[in-house]
């Protein structure tokens, strides 16, 4: 893969240009995205590396894969949706101005699936092409995982970011809700939309957004004593599989064994009724936001958008403000479970990437988290016995991102190269204190 | 002005039809907008009138104006703003795609300020043409004082539907934060922009977005004696002038007289800090949103935009978060604030609109509310020596938007026709318990 920081020092030592990795760049995908597919269009490239070698911002020399619901004045932008195909938009996104204005280059747009929601759009796991890199920021995940591109964004609404990341083997960074600004984004659900970016490593990317925006968010060394741990397994630990139970508990034992506090939280009842919430809200927000889409062209979504958009048309105001207290009171609660822990630890998807391309998989370790906008991480390190990543998630108070990004990134290398190889699901619970 | 109740009555009382009620509206823009400059672009007469031929849903027979920052698919979407001359959307904005599936129909795009701030854009005030009619939202405030539609939409970042709405003697309601969608406007400030909604009365404004969203809105009759009144002259009373401060004494006074129990409430110091702190929320907020039109057009702004733009790119990420801090502690106390009172008396804006066009006024009383996304209504119906409207505004919990609607419709009734002839600042203060 490509990473972000070797990039930047490499340039920072006059080793290379920001012209020869733009290139490096767009070489890798024209050498891999054929059996990929992982861009739904390409920048020019002449274009980009004329841009490239007049860089100078602190994001020069890296090239990035945007989600095609990102709005670009100079590319195609399609939603992944029949209806929006040839689609140009009059300005760029907010995100893509920013990136833009300190140096990076746009190498193309990658696959979403429709309306960054379910339906799958036929992007490949660069780790094995006959299973799902997930979704709905498919293309994304899969164009860092490829090695093609350093940095590629993508969106959270139920777990399009930390889902896709844990499933391709590449870093995930969801930050605080609205950290990164939404502006020309397609609003799918506005209270749970989140912008997020993938990278190698988790210091990549803490290394990319920290420079994209300014803020102290690169990672700091983790002083292990000083770290209090939630090993948090959730109210549905039952539908993560063996090989995932055995990863995060794996994850647990390494940070007690490497000096960590670790406490295993039970999930308060106002979670998992967040988490059961997280549906009727999503539709609701997405009926009105697809409103236009839906009532002149409703012959050209999904059947799984359609019915989606049904449920939520046929929601009540009332039902959907209730959703919104539920909400409310999850942040709360999430807030004080911050109180006695530094960080939570908990599984980045059900488990490996499903065979095939018909699903993208489940968000249930996600959408919780989606829904209180705390900043979110995917660990990648572990794999299964087919060579198939395991994600671990870490994530942390709002607004606190460089603690999560700092303890995941010191989690990345005490997990780097496991794997599973027999379930031991249940043997830790007894070992911790 | 036309009445949004009076068309729906007629309609349902088979003396009148959609088609002859929207044919008013454009006969009325034909004969009227040469010299008021609201719209700035018109819909195709023949076409909405086929369309509102065939109308069945809640909204059949209303014609709406709205704001240029609302994309439409079939007309120009320019934000007012040179950079965007002829811009044609894909899609509508969420808002503008429900009122059409209920039946409404779109007169045309209404003036605004560029992208919604400050630099005025010729519309005038309809109740005196050497007046502003306020902004931002000038199209739309004056479309329904001129009687040209019944019910326009606009936004409010800092004070842009109460502030044109007091300006031209209408009703203007801003819901609560995030109770209509703003998929598919233009955004300026994230955390702000809210959109509202102009009519000719409060019962007018409260049954239109009752039938655009399904929710329990239309205004109750309200129990004087059951009614607790909050007289909240703010910490800034000061920037009131002398008529305005008369307004809404006599509005306070009126209100007690009728039965209500009225209570003065001293400005707590976190809601002047959050005031203090709008502007820079804003204007962080805006640089991030307007990046892509600062990086590429930066010659097509106006001084006064490009000089906020400037400011926040120079507000740093933690001053920034320190901001929102402030405004969640707003929200705290906002809410606190309503465990005595049901709803805030307050002015809707400094004064009557200002003479000349080259300056929409100042938010000073609004920009607090649009912060803590309280639900506010302008109570139209009083006006000065010289027939300039006075707006008071009532405000409420948020959430409990048809408390401020029911409440404003109540004290419309008491204030409609009163002139103030004389100021009696501070005649009031003595008088309330």
């Amino acid at each position: 893969m490509q990473s972000v920081l070797f990039i930047l020092n490499a340039i920072e030592n006059g080793e290379t240009t920001p012209q020869e990795t733009v290139a490096r760049s767009f070489d890798a995908i024209a050498a891999t995205d054929a059996r990929i597919g992982a861009f739904r269009s390409l920048a020019d490239r002449d274009g980009a590396l004329a841009i490239a070698g007049k860089a100078t911002g602190p994001l020069a020399g890296i090239a990035v894969g945007v989600k095609d619901i990102f709005d670009t004045h100079d590319m195609p932008t399609e939603f992944g949706s029949a209806i929006y195909v040839g689609n140009r938009p009059a300005g760029d996104a907010a995100l893509v101005a920013m990136m833009r204005a300190r140096g990076a280059v746009l190498a193309g747009k990658t696959v979403t699936t429709e309306f960054a929601f379910l339906q799958p759009a036929g992007t490949r796991n660069p780790r094995n092409l006959a299973h799902t890199p997930g979704g709905s920021s498919s293309g994304s995940a899969a164009s860092v995982a490829a090695g093609m591109v350093p940095v590629a964004v993508g969106t959270q609404t139920g777990g399009s970011v930390i889902r896709p990341a844990a499933y391709c083997g590449v870093a995930g960074y969801k930050p605080s809700f609205r950290l990164v600004p939404m502006v020309g984004v397609k609003t799918f659900a506005w209270s749970l939309d989140t912008a997020g970016f993938f990278a190698a490593s988790v210091a990549d990317a803490a290394a990319f957004v920290a420079r994209l925006t300014g803020r102290a968010l690169a990672v700091e060394p983790v002083d292990p004593k000083a770290l209090r741990v939630g090993f948090y397994r959730t109210s549905i630990w039952g539908e993560a599989s063996a090989d995932m139970q055995a990863a995060v508990e794996l994850a647990a034992e390494r940070a007690a064994k490497a000096g960590a506090a670790v406490v295993e939280i039970d999930e308060p009842p106002a979670l998992t009724a967040a988490r059961d919430a997280h549906l009727a809200l999503q539709n609701f927000e997405a009926a009105l936001a697809l409103a236009f889409e839906y009532e002149n062209h409703r012959d050209r979504l999904s059947d799984v958008l359609r019915e989606n958009l049904e449920q939520g048309r046929a929601t009540s105001a009332e039902a959907y403000d209730e959703t919104r207290r539920i909400a409310r009171r999850a942040r709360r609660e999430t807030g004080a479970l911050f109180e006695t822990v530094d960080v939570l630890l908990t599984p980045s998807a059900t488990g490996a990437a499903p065979l095939g391309l018909s699903s993208t998989g489940s968000p249930a370790f996600n959408k919780l988290w989606t829904l209180t906008g705390n900043p979110c991480v995917n660990v990648p390190g572990i794999s299964d016995a087919a060579g198939l990543p395991l994600g671990v998630q870490v994530l942390a108070r709002f607004g606190r991102d460089r603690m999560a990004l700092s303890a995941a990134s010191w989690l990345e290398t005490l997990l780097a190269g496991v794997q599973i190889t027999a379930s031991k699901n249940g043997a830790l619970r007894a070992a911790l204190p």
